[in-house]
């Protein structure tokens, strides 16, 4: 009796977890939803597939050739590459049904079909949140952002973080008054790379790539040696010379000055002039968080401030401001790093009833009484030995088995064995579901999410 | 300055909600997946996209038609069409990595690219729940199947349900003692019918078409005649005669006399001998599930005990029961009949703060206190009059509004108003907050999930 079989796999570059690590992914997107809805942003669900048409409205350029587009009857179709152009699509399809400033936030899976290699992924969730306007939007929005990166990063467990922002106004101002306007974007993506080539070569590059001239080149480094404190004072030596720089420098002020009352600590965010992001849709502020142990990660949350997010679909001007985090990503940055939560219950069961009679009633109404008690009951029913059940909580870290024999049936009774301290009662069911949940409710409260290992 | 737009549009048979039908399919969800747990179900995620050859071993039939399927690059790719499949997949390629017997519980989309039609979806969520055991499972897995079944349902504020019952191995056994085992699959497709045709219609078909004698014809319709009680009295008239169908009423008379332990009420369950399901998948225990006001829809949860999950992937037997709800039309179906829960807070945020004076200050450390405190607040920053804003909280159903003016700002107090009330307080922020608090407590707690309307 040889059948034909088909060898099961997985596609690579396709997230599929194991029960355990599963869980805690879970609890990584329900911390996200749980501060997100804190900040009065509201859930959005919608198509992973869209028309090609409508997805493309906006022209991919690099992002177009990775789109899984396909041809189903006579629909042209495509995958969701990310989930901003769908927002902007809803926005622009729902106005009318919508209430702005309008705040969404959205967890769900996109689609790129890249190369695979270890840490990119064809599939992957983004998490991401949008607050957008209709005609206008206070700059309050984007003082906002690093309170909500902060408070959802703190609740991860996450300690050593840093939020960089910067305004795009700056920039496009400080090069405007230097008369590289023609050049901007082309010195915005060089000086990008500062943190990893170092100012010389940006310097380099921009005199001898850009044809900047010396003293100009030498004002942009000079502009980005200042961190932290020395920013604004240093940016407050340009003001007055360019309308949009000035902008850009009281929007950075505001930022900056509302961070205490939003709750977010000193020296959390700092500001960043070689942050650009995004070179033609941003034009205010722009944000991106790093870990401070593994700057080898780049930004692991980032956006920013856009004036137009559906100008393909709609002539109706809807400026915005959004992030996204990669959470596929960061999910696997923090296995890596070991930075899971380990004080997690991963088990899938509270308790494990284990039935050594022929009559299942007694285990059966326990695992109900449990049940209705909130508490995760699995009855383990197959033909297997006592102590191959106990090995089979062990291994699932079901931390309670309760038995149910001769002796208990006779009485009434179930004995109860706590697996990590060994100790076993043998009580009334009601009494023993008392003593379970209290054994839960213990080890519940100590327990920290996200171990941060940072130093 | 005309530009090109495209029209924005989403596909039909794709669900697209708004803000406040998303909270709804998402509070369904929740109480899914809580459920779920408490029968010690762990989840899985898992890819939408599996290699066509792996997805397909089993061979499509009806379902290989609608399958969106396409090339990239060499790969020749497919959206899941069912959690099933891709379930047996997954036990198979990491058996040596699970513990039997293993149970999972999947909420995902699936893809099918039929006709769209009213009710019917080419993007939809399933909600499954499986336990699968390695060579043998116990028959108490069966008669857990519908206590999570009522738990659910019950847990969603539906009361009018019926869940009802078979076991395929006393269909089989009976047209196995009629001696019309050849023609099984066709009576079973036939007799499923006799709801919607009746049983005199059913009795013509067997006879004419199926060429059944008059004389078994009429023992298969007077077997079908009994419901509820009479069921088991008259199948005990037939034991002794196939070992097959004496297998299949000792489990259906397992599962009936669990109920009582497992917390389902009388009569929630009853047996149905007209229910056969899935011809050749299932092989003890089916279930169906149906909304007792609304019959034309169908079974709403349905599924079995099958023998052979992963048979085109391993030669290894995983036998298993599980069932599956079709939550995409779930929710429909409850929208449509206005079933959705009217006590849910469908808002955005708990509290709008509406700043008025030029310093924000105020009006934002109020919002970091009531955050704090886990309470979803918004600022509204925009340059809008505050009229304007009480009647954007009153759209969008948020139920407090808080107000920093000069005269707030001069005795560091905050004016609140309760939207459905009208009452208004100044009171300082702290004994605002708790104020807010109590209120919000006071509203979630008569608030029944989702009303069933039924009579």
């Amino acid at each position: 009796m040889s059948k034909d079989l088909t060898a099961p796999r997985t596609l690579s570059g396709f997230q599929e977890l194991l029960p355990v690590p599963q869980r805690q992914m879970d609890r990584i997107a329900q911390i996200l939803r749980q501060t997100y809805e804190l900040y009065g942003f509201t859930a959005l669900d919608g198509p992973a597939i869209e028309d090609s048409r409508v997805l493309l409205a906006k022209g991919g350029g690099e992002t177009e050739k990775q789109i899984y587009r396909f041809q189903h009857g006579h629909d042209d179709l495509a995958l969701r590459f990310d989930l901003t152009v769908p927002l902007a699509k809803y926005v622009a399809l729902h106005w009318h049904e919508l209430t702005f400033p309008f705040r969404r936030y959205q967890i769900g899976k996109v689609w790129r079909g890249e190369r695979a290699q270890r840490g990119r992924f064809r599939e992957f969730y983004q998490a991401d949140i949008d607050v957008i306007g209709d005609g206008s939007l206070s700059i309050l929005n984007e003082a906002e952002i690093p309170a909500v990166i902060y408070k959802t990063f703190t609740s991860l467990g996450l300690e050593r973080f840093q939020i960089r922002i910067n305004d795009r106004r700056i920039l496009n101002g400080f090069y405007g008054m230097l008369g590289l306007s023609d050049r901007a974007p082309d010195i915005l993506r060089t000086v990008d790379k500062i943190d990893k080539i170092g100012p010389e070569k940006v310097g380099q590059i921009l005199r001898e790539d850009l044809s900047v001239e010396a003293g100009a080149a030498g004002e942009i480094l000079d502009l980005l040696s200042h961190r932290g404190d020395e920013v604004l004072p240093a940016l407050e030596a340009y003001r007055g010379r360019d309308p949009l720089f000035d902008q850009g420098l009281d929007g950075l002020r505001t930022v900056l000055g509302s961070l205490s009352a939003f709750g977010v600590p000193a020296g959390r965010v700092v500001p960043d002039l070689s942050i650009a992001r995004g070179l033609d849709y941003y034009t205010g502020t722009v944000y991106e968080t790093v870990l401070l142990d593994h700057p080898e990660i780049g930004s692991v949350c980032s956006g920013g401030r856009y004036d137009d997010l559906a100008g393909h679909y709609t002539d109706r001007k809807l400026p915005g401001v959004g992030i996204s985090i990669g959470l596929t990503r960061l999910f696997y940055i923090l296995q890596d790093q070991g930075m899971l939560d380990p004080g997690l219950i991963d088990a899938p069961a509270d308790v494990l009833i284990v039935p050594m009679t022929e009559d299942l009633s007694g285990a059966v109404s326990f695992a109900t009484l449990l049940r209705d008690q909130g508490v995760r009951a699995q009855i383990h029913a197959e033909k297997k030995k006592p102590k191959q059940k106990i090995a089979y909580a062990d291994k699932l870290g079901i931390p309670y088995v309760a038995f149910f024999g001769e002796d208990e049936a006779a009485s009434g009774t179930v004995t109860c064995k706590d697996l990590s301290t060994g100790e076993q009662t043998t009580l009334d069911p009601a009494a023993t579901a008392y003593r379970i949940r209290a054994g839960l409710s213990a080890r519940t409260a100590g327990h920290r999410p996200i171990l941060d290992r940072g130093a």
